[in-house]
């Protein structure tokens, strides 16, 4: 991941992209290849939605390419470890669902 | 961060929460992560977004840490590295942007 | 909905919310709203999206005032009437989606 | 609105397309669609989004008809007027954000 970020600054700056890559046009970027996945799979049963064909499968792969990009970029730009980040999440839902209450179940926390 | 997708693997599994985790309901998630950092830029200037206080910072980070679980968690669901499709990515984009097309312009490479 | 829109004007005159309202930050607050939809039904099956209980219908109802909301004050700052855009849309959709070849079908027209 | 809903209904309903247009879908559908007005703005600055040229202009005002079809459609499949839900919503901001509370701020009513 660390590979991973440098990558994305130098392929930035060489650009003189910095310019635009202000945290808030990044959540937009974000959220906007985010969708390009939503629409792939917006009209698909979720059944479908596990057995793709390789040609969707190639342009799931490349959208979530955009996604771990920009979110990563994101982090950067803030001085934020995305896995960091993700990890303390993580921790954070095992005790907000914990496994006697979450099992099976797809309640939000706030209404166990 | 194979690391990080093994120990989601784990945490979806003890709640049995599987069945939920189709890629369909996985896009979903995702972009209502992404769209709650969203939330917190969507007033903000371009400048204010770049230097946020303590506590605004402490929010995105969890934001981001939400995205990186779901896109991991989404990839994994599909046999991708999230990675690996990244850095397949970011070599397109360096194909796609030029650096003396692209060099301090945001448009879009279908404009050049 | 000339109606909603005088008010949605006046509610934001009041307020000194104009310097808010540019175009970016009105498509942002758009996605933000219309994500909130999305969290709701996000793990629930197509089924059960379809016969909600009133407590959720009504979170929903809510969510979908502030997409209309948005919706018609980001045309409005755009000098676009959403109802005219909406028809020509539909227009164009019915040239794109020609019954003979969309019907049944959830495939998106430039794979006809 | 009411005549909009209608050909909306007639539309699907020609291309058999109720099947799809589950709640759940629709809301991916919205959010896909205004994801695509965010698209346009993520790289421009404020002051940009607010004069754009007549071919940008055009191209928001396309996604803006595709914002409205989905949401009168989703509120159409769950018996929700969304004019109706506009002003119930419209009504309940008057009271969280008080003008005098809230005039030239952006802040969350929560956050009073």
């Amino acid at each position: 991941m660390d590979e991973l970020i440098k990558e994305i600054r130098i392929f930035a700056h060489e650009r003189d992209w910095e310019q635009f890559h202000s945290p808030k046009n990044l959540s937009m970027a974000l959220v906007v290849e985010a969708s390009e996945i939503l629409e792939i799979f917006q009209w698909l049963s979720e059944e479908e939605s596990r057995i793709l064909d390789p040609k969707t499968l190639a342009r799931v792969k490349e959208e979530i390419g955009d996604v771990q990009i920009y979110i990563a970029r994101l982090a950067d730009q803030l001085g934020i470890s995305p896995l960091e980040a993700a990890y303390e999440k993580l921790e954070k839902n095992q005790k907000k669902y914990p496994i006697n209450k979450a099992k099976g179940s797809a309640k939000k926390y706030t209404d166990f």
